[in-house]
C-alpha cells in the first residue's frame, strides 16, 4: 500500500519509448521479487523492453537491482585470484569440464556456479551429475574451502544469487520474452557479478544452435556484457565462437564426460582442446597468470590431476564407470562423399529427444542418452558406414530423433568440401 | 496437454512482427478464456500487439474469436429495427440517458448493454442507479420484452456477452496495454456484436477527457470499428466528438440523470442537446426511419415519456427525488474576465475523486457527488462569482478535487476567446 509507485506506470514509460529512471528500474525490480509487481506486469515490461531496448545505462542499473535482490559471495579471502568462464550455450559444450580442472592447475581458482540446462542445450550440472556420488550443492564454506584447496568448484549456483533473475528467467521462458540482448546481458552479468568472481571470461556463441544466429546479435551481447562487467569492477573479455556444428563427437550427459576426460588425458577432439586451451589462455591472462602454459598442463596430466581432486571433493567417484544407455541405434551413412555439414541444433534437439535434456524443470534426464559423431564436415565417409550413433533407454525415442537429424547431416559428393569457418571468430574486451 | 499450439509461438510469432493466423487466434483467445493461456502469456502478447499491431484481417478474426466464446442476443423477433450506440467515454458524458427514450420515442429499439465505469469517465449505470429503486441486472427474456413495449434498455451487461474480452480487458487495465487501437476496437465491437444490435451509432471522442488524445488516432480507432461492423454485418457509423471540455455543466452521477432530465423537458445545455439530436439523427438513418426528427419528440415530450416507462420498467421511480451529497463547496473565480479553458480531464479526476467513480471493479460509488460548472468556456465572468460547486459525502475530498483543478480552468482578460473547436470533428462511415 505503500509502495513509491505503480507498475503500470514503468510498464508505460518503457511501452512510449522512454528511458527508465534509476527509481523505476530499482523498484520494479525490488518489488517484482517481492511477489508486488505481479507476473502478468513483468511479462509486458519484459515485452516492452524486448521491442523497444534498453540504454547501457539503464542495463547496468538493472543488472544491479538484480544482483541487490540477493547476496554476493565473497572470495577475497583466498590465495588464488578468481576467474570464472560462462558459455550462452551451445551443442556438445563439454568445455567448462576440461577447462576449471586446467585452470585450477595453472594456479587460478575457477567458482563455477551453474544453473540447470533446459532444451536442446544441456546443462553442465546434468553432466556431471552422470558421475556416480558427484554433488552439485554445496555450502558456502565448502565452496571456499574447495576453492582455496582444489582452486575448482563446478557446483549449483544458491537460491540467494539474484533471485529476482531465477524469477524472471522462468517467467520470460514461458512468455516469449528470452531473445532480448538487454535482459539476457543482465541475467548472466548479474549471476557472474553476485557469483564474486573477480575475473570473467565469456564465451558467446554464433550460429545454428545457439541463442544468436548471427555475428552481429552476438558482438552486440559480448560488447553489452563486457560493458556490464567492467563497470561492476570485474575484468571481463569475451570470445566468440562458431555454433552451426557441434563441438566435439558427442553431445549427451555421460558421453561428454567420457570425451573431457579424453581431453584431460592429452587427446580429445582437436575442437575441444582447441577452444579448452583458448579459453584457459583467456582466463589466466584476465588475472596476470601469463607465465605458465595451459597446454603443458594438459600434457603433463596436471590437469588431469586437479580434476580427480574437484570430483573427489564433491563426493563423485573419479575412476567409477560411468553410464551408458541401455539401447543403441546406428544411422549410417546414405552415400560416398564428403561431410559438409551436420547442423548443431538438431545434433542438440536429438540428443535432447534421447533423454538427454529436459523439457520442464522438474524432468529427470538420462544420464547415458546422446548422440555421437563417427564424422564431422570433412571427413569422407563410404555408403553404408557407421555415421552417427544414437544412444537411449528408451528405444522408442529413436524414430523421433531419427526424424530430427534427417536433413541435419549433408554429403556432398567426393571431392566437395565444407564452408571454411574458423571455430573463433572474433575477441571483445574492454575499451 | 492436447492443445494444438503453444502461446509461446504464438507471442513469438507476434513479437517478430507477423500476421497471426486465423488459427492462432482462434486458440489464444480460447484457451486464454479457458485458463490454458496464462495471464503472463496474454499481457506479452498484448504488449506485443501494442507495439507491433494487427492487420485488418487479424482484428476482425480477433473480435470475432472473442464474440465465440460467449454467446449472442438475437433480436429478429422484435417488430422495431434495434440501433445502439457506444461512446469511447468523456467527461460530463450523459448522453446515453436521452438518447435512448428519445429513440425509442421515434420507433426504433435501443438495446444499451453497458459495462462499469472505471476511472474518469463515469459509468452510464452508475449514473441510472441514483435514480430510486432502478435495477441494471434484467434477463434476457425481460431486455426483449423491455425492447417491444418500452424501445429502450440500458441494463448490465450479461456474464457469457464476450467473455474473453471481460477478461482481457480486466488484465489490459494492470498491464499497460489498454492504448491499442487493435485491442480497444476488438474489446468494444466484440462486446456490441455479441449484443446482437443490428445498426451501430459510434461516438468517438478525441481530446484531453478521452482515450484518443488526437484526431488522427481517432480516426483510425473510428475507421476500424466502422469496419469491424460492416464485416460483421451490423450497419455502422462513427462520429468523432470534441473533448477537451467537459460535456454539459455536471459531472457526477446523479448530478448528470439530472440534466439529462432537463434536456428530455426541452431544455438542457446546447452541447448536451447537440449532440443527443446529432447522435440520434444517425441511429434513426442507419436503420431508415428517416421520416421523424428527434428534436420534435424533445420538444412534444414523448422521449420523457419512454424515459418513465424505460426507468419504470426496471423499478425506478422517475418522479423520486434524486440523492444529494451531504457537503458541496463552492469554488470563485479569482478574477474578471472570460472563462478560455475548462479542461475536461481535469474536471473527470475531480468528480472521480470526490466520490463519483471507482478505483477498482469492487468500490462503491457516491450517487450524490460530482462537479457542477458555473460557467463554460466563452462565458464571462467576475472575481468572486462562484465558478465551479464540488459535491462530495465526505468534505476531506474537496482538498484533492481543488488540487486537481487548480490549473484546469482558465480565465483570460475580458475580450478573449477560447480556442473555437467544434463539437462535432468527422464522420465515418463504411466505404
Amino acid at each position: 500500500m505503500s509502495e513509491p509507485m505503480a507498475a503500470v506506470d514503468v510498464i508505460r514509460a518503457k511501452r512510449d519509448g522512454g528511458v527508465l529512471s534509476d527509481a523505476q528500474v530499482d523498484w520494479v525490480v525490488d518489488a517484482y521479487t517481492r511477489g508486488v509487481v505481479a507476473d502478468e506486469q513483468m511479462s509486458a515490461l519484459a515485452m516492452a523492453i524486448l521491442l523497444n531496448g534498453m540504454t547501457r545505462d539503464e542495463i547496468a542499473r538493472w543488472t544491479d537491482a538484480m544482483i541487490r535482490t540477493g547476496s554476493r559471495l565473497d572470495f577475497s579471502s583466498l590465495s588464488r585470484p578468481t576467474v570464472d568462464k560462462h558459455s550462452t550455450g551451445g551443442v556438445g559444450d563439454k568445455i567448462t569440464l576440461p577447462l576449471a580442472p586446467l585452470v585450477a592447475a595453472c594456479g587460478a581458482a575457477v567458482p563455477q556456479l551453474s544453473g540447470r540446462g533446459l532444451g536442446h542445450t544441456g546443462g553442465t550440472l546434468d553432466k556431471l551429475e552422470s558421475i556416480p556420488g558427484w554433488r552439485a550443492h554445496l555450502s558456502t564454506e565448502q565452496i571456499l574451502g574447495q576453492l582455496e584447496d582444489v582452486g575448482a568448484v563446478i557446483c549449483a549456483a544458491g537460491d540467494d544469487l539474484a533471485p529476482a533473475d531465477r524469477k524472471l528467467y522462468a517467467l520470460r521462458d514461458v512468455t516469449g520474452t528470452v531473445e532480448s540482448i538487454p535482459l539476457i546481458a543482465s541475467s548472466i552479468m548479474s549471476k557472474k557479478i553476485a557469483e564474486g568472481t573477480s575475473a570473467l571470461v565469456l564465451d558467446v556463441k554464433v550460429g545454428s544452435g545457439a541463442f544468436m544466429k548471427d555475428v552481429g546479435s552476438a558482438r552486440d551481447l559480448a560488447r553489452t556484457m563486457v560493458d556490464l562487467g567492467a563497470s561492476a569492477g570485474v575484468t571481463t573479455v569475451a570470445v566468440l565462437t562458431d555454433m552451426t556444428t557441434p563441438l566435439g563427437l558427442t553431445a549427451g550427459n555421460a558421453l561428454e564426460v567420457a570425451e573431457s576426460l579424453d581431453v584431460l588425458r592429452g587427446g580429445g577432439p582437436p575442437d575441444v582442446v582447441e577452444l579448452t586451451v583458448v579459453l584457459a589462455r583467456e582466463m589466466l591472462a584476465a588475472v596476470g597468470l601469463t607465465d605458465v602454459d595451459p597446454a603443458d598442463r594438459l600434457a603433463d596430466g596436471s590437469a588431469m590431476d586437479a580434476w580427480r581432486r574437484m570430483i573427489s571433493a564433491q563426493g563423485g567417484d573419479p575412476d567409477a564407470p560411468l553410464p551408458q544407455a541401455r539401447e543403441t541405434d546406428v544411422v549410417l551413412a546414405p552415400s560416398d562423399g564428403v561431410v559438409v555439414q551436420m547442423e548443431a541444433l538438431a545434433v542438440g534437439l536429438a540428443a535432447w529427444r534421447l533423454g538427454a535434456g529436459r523439457t520442464r524443470k522438474e524432468d529427470p534426464v538420462s544420464a547415458g542418452a546422446g548422440v555421437v559423431m563417427h564424422a564431422k564436415p570433412g571427413a569422407a565417409v563410404r555408403a553404408g558406414e557407421p555415421l552417427l550413433t544414437l544412444h537411449a533407454d528408451d528405444p522408442a525415442r529413436f524414430e523421433v530423433a531419427r526424424a530430427v537429424l534427417d536433413s541435419a547431416v549433408v554429403i556432398a559428393p567426393e571431392g566437395s568440401r565444407p564452408t571454411d569457418t574458423p571455430l573463433l571468430i572474433d575477441r571483445v574486451a574492454s575499451d
